[in-house]
């Protein structure tokens, strides 16, 4: 426990402004929202991009179901408000951190097209960037892959309201991207989303 | 819409490790909570803060009543659970940020020492640094203040369960700093606080 003192005198009132933020961190905040069924690629995807963003020096963060579930959403259930709640605060957590300059990436099923659009909203109100960003993989796919036998579970009756088997995936109407991830790898599909950034000016033309 | 493909083969499926975060932003992710009583001060001091850290090259960023109460937390009103998740989502975000990379400041009256408690064990659990700042300034001279008006309608009856005149703050016991406003500027206690974050490592000795 210190007290201390000190000397000097300007002061402030309010949150930096956003420009300030962009010119230190060379690169614009946005919110980069992967949406797809279980096991589409999402996370991989996200955690793919993150390091090469990372790696080239710009600061990027993903928001998944590890550090939000267990987190701030650990007091919901899957019950249908709670997963609209869940999305909700993902929806205001990612566009605080793009509000912060972060380029971030959020990777959840977000199977529902309202909720998904309600994120949009709170970002367009903010003057900020919401990049809807479809993986698109087969459900067959999807359920080969099944990393953690979901899909098999659900397929049993183990598994109540699973995506894709007895809950609907609602797929975007206008994202602005899709990902065909049963042809390419996780970086070549982090690769494009990469150089959308680029391209439409959330990192320097320098980052290509 | 756009459908792409692409050649690179590298891919990731996991997180960005903490270090890398660090080297990028040349500076520890941590969270600064700052607590007090209302009008002692946190805001101003922590937007100070902020200004500084931005202009002197590191990223940062305040969540206050501003970002979070229209946001995230506008499903919460004031009872007593609601004032508890309101503290709990809060130190869960910061715990993001922090994780994330940023010195993140956050400036809450967050009267209750268990709230905050829990705030700082979710930073422990994760392995990142809660640094509790007491915003120390007699309520008198936060009356004083009083920009908005609230001392006087909580005063008068207007405003009920306002802190300081009829619900508790809770000082607290170990901080690892106090601030003494009413001797000091807002910029002299940020400076406080930036030569604190140098001298614990937080920043590099090249940012004094």
């Amino acid at each position: 426990m210190t007290e201390m003192k000190a000397t000097n005198v300007t002061w402030h009132s309010s949150h930096v402004e956003r420009e300030a933020r962009e010119r230190l961190l060379k690169q614009k905040g946005c919110t980069l929202w992967l949406t797809g069924l279980p096991s589409s690629g999402k996370s991989t995807t996200a955690f793919t991009l993150e390091h090469k963003l990372i790696h080239r020096g710009f600061a990027s963060y993903v928001l998944d179901g590890d550090n939000i579930r267990h987190g701030l959403n650990k007091n919901l259930g899957f019950s249908a408000d709670d997963r609209e709640e869940n999305i909700r605060r993902i929806g205001e957590v990612a566009r605080l951190f793009a509000d912060a300059g972060l380029i971030t990436l959020t990777s959840f099923i977000s199977p529902y097209r309202k909720d998904r659009d309600q994120a949009r909203k709170i970002h367009d109100d903010s003057g900020l960037k919401f990049i809807e960003i479809f993986v698109d993989t087969p459900i067959d796919l999807c359920e080969q892959r099944d990393p953690k036998g979901l899909y098999q579970k659900a397929r049993r009756g183990e598994l109540k309201g699973f995506t894709g088997v007895d809950d609907p995936y609602e797929q975007p109407l206008h994202p602005e991207l899709v990902l065909k991830s049963q042809t390419a790898t996780p970086a070549e599909l982090a690769d494009l989303i990469y150089n959308y950034l680029i391209d439409h000016d959330f990192l320097p033309a320098s980052a290509r």
